[in-house]
């Protein structure tokens, strides 16, 4: 889809998500009178600069959306589930954001550089975007997967506050200039000068939290391994943007460290440093606002022994910008390979 | 051997974990008269609050430390491998906080909680105290350990700026400050809001870092299992105090989630924060200034399948004060035990 020549929708344009995706199609220099830029009713009216101008917020609802190419879902799952299907119907094709749709059978789950097959495969006018983490530990470990296979993941996660939003953002925010938690913070604990247990909802039975079933769903979909063995730990860290992750992969066939780092160096949508004497390393700090997920520490497994110099187990550090990357970019790419 | 009757040199007494021996000291209401705070010539005749009174810091020599009953190392490598045989030589028993001699052959580095025994075998008046993610690894994991034998590791850390002493503590006050990193800063990243690889020296061949490869050979050599396969990635978070860790153990057997939480009960030195419907766990903030390890997130390894409700895989959050149990609490209680 040529971007430029559609008429698009931004549906949760004011959110830290859709803010993203029209910072997106302005560096694709689609023009501002081809976007429209639906949020909730409270935010109608208000005006979202845009290139030189600024684009107008109306309602999201079935009117606004009838006669649109292009539907770039970056609301909640509630409002996708509502307005993604009438979107569709009325001949949008629909990029969602939200989990609404990212398990439904039929319903591609795409990461460009990973398995845009899926996208070509399917009769559905829904797309999901993947979640962020999801989406960022694929992006790092596909060099390693073309190499070798994926047998089974280890992940911890450093995820930055905005991954919560604009309310995350915020909590951030007021806990550096008032030194204590405000009454309005998404997460149960403070988030400066702290890490904590990702503030999603824990399953009382496995003790898994949301966050990590996604990863470890999302990534079984699209990979197409249905058992795939993935150890998710899902952590916030006092970072305003960026998420960071410690992943071993394990992989089907044993590789050298000179194959993994040509994969590297030929692979889309990553780069590596990983600078070992100088000690420098991807931060979230230098991914942030990047399109790049940044890889390091790519190092063997010091646990595995190394047989005629190849192992079958790696360790890396990543980090990508989540609402780009994670969200916003990816969601965009989509759109341009459909 | 009881502290109360004995005289003792805390040698590095200036630095955050000499201080916090001395707090430990205090806890324990050991005489001011019986303790010589020594320090590099720099900090000679400083004054160290303790108790209602002070120490004030002499010189750390072999003259100061001639008919010393025990002598507390908190210092650098350098100083332990000049000081310390020349403490031992004149009759103290030394517990060495630094890594000059903790892979030693005949040095028994210790955990109290896990294996004393190693104090009972040795013959030397050395005696080494591990690194602080060791302990607190170690230490988050030995009841599940006793329940199932260990048969590899995965960890992930999330570590203070204190680990890097009151250079850490400076750097990232400065940063909060000025927004920007100060030019004495120890890490060649920014540490406020943003997240990095640990700053210790990474090995070029392997590209471990001298912090995983201390939680390697000390765990090996503490749990007496020469080739146990441990894989870790220590990354430094924008937090004062308390180290955290993602940790995922398997086990030689599988045991069930209620004999693992009924272990925990059961264990000295650890404490349970465990709770999934409130999604409260353990926080450097909750752990930061306490004598326990806090677990929690207490969970089979969601990638293997339970047999008859156990598990040989498992799942954990950890917190623990590297400074205290980390570093100076472990110290002292080796002297107990000694």
């Amino acid at each position: 889809m040529n971007l430029s020549k559609v008429r698009i929708a931004v549906v949760g344009a004011t959110g830290v998500v859709g803010r993203e995706i029209l910072s997106i199609l302005q560096s694709r220099d689609v023009p501002a009178g081809r976007i429209a830029a639906l949020a909730s009713p409270r935010s109608v009216g208000a005006s979202i600069p845009y290139g030189s101008g600024a684009l107008t917020v109306r309602g999201a609802d079935s009117a606004e959306l009838a006669g649109v190419d292009l539907a770039l879902f970056a609301a909640s799952s509630a409002v996708a589930r509502e307005l993604a299907p009438q979107a569709a119907a009325s001949g949008a094709l629909v990029v969602d954001n939200s989990s609404a749709f990212r398990l439904s059978p039929g319903v591609p789950l795409i990461v460009p550089e990973i398995n845009p097959h899926a996208l070509r495969e399917t009769q559905t006018r829904i797309i999901s975007n993947p979640n962020c983490s999801t989406i960022i530990m694929l992006t790092a470990i596909e060099p390693l997967r073309r190499c070798g296979g994926v047998r089974s993941i280890h992940v911890s996660t450093y995820q930055s506050v905005s991954g919560a939003g604009q309310a995350g953002i915020d909590a951030l925010t007021h806990e550096i200039a008032n030194g204590s938690k405000g009454h309005e913070s998404p997460f149960a604990e403070p988030c400066f000068l702290n890490v904590f247990s990702h503030n999603s909802t824990v399953e009382t039975e496995s003790g898994v939290n949301g966050e990590e079933r996604k990863m470890i769903e999302e990534t079984r979909k699209i990979l197409g391994a249905d058992t795939l063995a993935i150890t998710p730990t899902c952590v916030r860290v006092p970072v305003f943007r960026a998420h960071s992750q410690a992943i071993v992969v394990r992989l089907d066939r044993a590789i050298s460290e000179f194959d993994a780092r040509r994969a590297y160096e030929n692979a889309e949508g990553v780069r590596l440093v990983d600078d070992r004497a100088g000690n420098r390393f991807p931060t979230p700090l230098k991914a942030a606002g990047g399109n790049d997920v940044l890889v390091g520490r790519l190092r063997p497994d010091p646990a595995i022994e190394l047989v005629g110099g190849r192992s079958d187990s790696w360790c890396l550090f990543a980090c990508g910008d989540q609402l780009r990357k994670g969200a916003a970019l990816n969601a965009v790419q989509i759109a341009e390979l459909a």
